[in-house]
């Protein structure tokens, strides 16, 4: 693929356009509710899961072909999901990840987090 | 914000950058195999769902702002885990959408998916 | 099957011995870490929401005959992964159960919580 | 808790006897639907990879008093949702688990499946 056809950003609001397009033309917008939006993004997050769960992580680094291709589709249907799931709720995806890094940067500072799986925890941040 | 500061777009291999710089300084890369990049991702997938779990369609598309403040901090959390686990699986996001949705837009070809939940239906997919 | 052969009831620790005993022979158990269990529980979870996702609540009381059967081995999966984590975990099943249906009895007081999904809610708790 | 309280048996109709009731004097009967009990479920099974996420296997087998509190309590939720759906949905557990026991048995005999974590693949029934 030439870098003029695929570039490696994602243009949030064109590719919400197409999805939007997509699901118009086989009047499939009343499937598109958050929840059910929700549900997809996470059986794909579970297929991700089931081609990992018994590898051991050298093993994950190192996926034949067939397993590649598997992670490859899965982690697009999550993109697209995620993409669609924000479009439906109206929540700018950059602006949100931006202001999460934003407060990561915060909650964890350098000299505090080094190394340190009890302060990485997601636990830690409630 | 300025759109100059947050464009709608996501720049794939900078925000990569960035988070593998937020990971060294912090010594984390250690955390970051596959396997448990792919169940944070699922984990924030699961807030998801716990916030809209008991909601009606119609409310989970009028969410208060605490649960819609919490819904776009998930929405964050799963792209930013997406691209971490893309750059460390060394899979390129924005070729593998392009690659599905040309898939998608084969198998379910308009006049036989309209308003079809059945040939909707990801089954039909394998 | 006869009521002899399948009570409705589950013996946990008798199933967690015919569970052990089926990893044991096969040498499996260097697999079933809490981690990579608790992959293969959610991964279950990830295709009963698949099955799920694009059905109305109407629809998916009604299952066809397919769906159905995948449903329940779907159920059979996370059921046995759950008592095979509990057991690698070392966690009672049914204490754990008891305990949490007493914290909800007091979490949920029947005249607070009558037919209102905010209380219901599971943010609630936290 | 003595064993005549708290057998380590689950008795799911009883079970089922008790979450009915719990819901109707809620009037919860109409969240539980199947979606939204499986929504909880796997909900469920993203906090249980939220507390394992970041740990090493051992870290995992080893855990503090307040991590080992909450897998026990998810396990619990997990239990729960499952028992509840599967009463919504009409399909008997104790069946569906010897059911996939004996596919189980059958689709890995010992001599092939020995230590081998490719047979094991769950990718590798479809």
């Amino acid at each position: 693929m030439t870098e003029a056809n695929a570039p490696e950003t994602l243009d949030i609001p064109q590719l919400q356009k197409r999805l939007r397009a997509f699901a118009a033309a086989r009047d499939w917008e009343k499937f598109h509710t958050p929840k059910n939006l929700a549900m997809a993004l996470v059986a794909g997050g579970g297929e991700l899961l089931e081609v990992l769960q018994w590898l051991t992580d050298e093993d994950a680094m190192a996926l034949g072909e067939k397993d590649r291709a598997r992670v490859s589709e899965e982690l697009a249907d999550i993109q697209i999901y995620l993409v669609r799931l924000a479009d439906v709720m109206d929540v700018s995806i950059p602006q949100a990840v931006e202001a999460k890094l934003a407060a990561n940067a915060k909650k964890y500072p350098v000299d505090l987090s080094k190394g340190n799986a009890t302060k990485y925890s997601r636990r830690g941040e409630e």
